[in-house]
């Protein structure tokens, strides 16, 4: 789904990952984590997907929603799992959405 | 493959759409697109994914690289054919990148 945001300005988080090896463990980890994402306050939406890279954009309020995101407990186990057994790279970009417009068929 | 962008502040363009019925004219206008965009003055990088949901970000490195490449002729018949064939919905979002950092697996 394309994430319903309000007017700009707010916030993006780029997720660009390549994962190591299947490990059933980590489809359930990213849905607990999406489930626990969109209950943080400043939270506005996020879009997922992945082929040889995956791509996770999350949107945010404000700066300070998602530095409160990054700390959350649970999160900070999952990016630790992250780096020991689930990517084998990651970058992370944190973006000022400035403008934007779309297009949807009637 | 991630990008290799430099330090920020840089800018991205976050591209979100959703696909109609499979078009074979679509992947090779794309492929054609990114080839093209890669060329452009100001272009940084590109990543790409699609599922449910198709996820494009390039990146860039100021506003008016960006406003050249959307009014790249080849670009604007893409855009109009995007809009009639090939897209149900799209959102595009312009953002400045302010922070970044990765992992990569020695």
């Amino acid at each position: 789904m394309i994430a319903n945001t309000p007017s700009p300005p707010y916030y993006a988080v780029i997720f660009t990952s390549v994962r190591k090896d299947h490990d059933p463990a980590y489809e359930a980890m990213a849905q607990k984590m999406a489930q626990l994402a969109a209950q943080q306050p400043g939270y506005l939406g996020m879009e997922s997907a992945r082929e040889a890279v995956g791509i996770t954009v999350s949107y945010w309020q404000d700066e300070a929603s998602i530095k409160a995101w990054k700390q959350q407990v649970d999160h900070q186990v999952a990016q630790q799992k992250g780096r020991q057994n689930w990517y084998s790279a990651y970058q992370v970009r944190v973006a000022r959405v400035e403008r934007a417009y779309g297009f949807s068929k009637p």
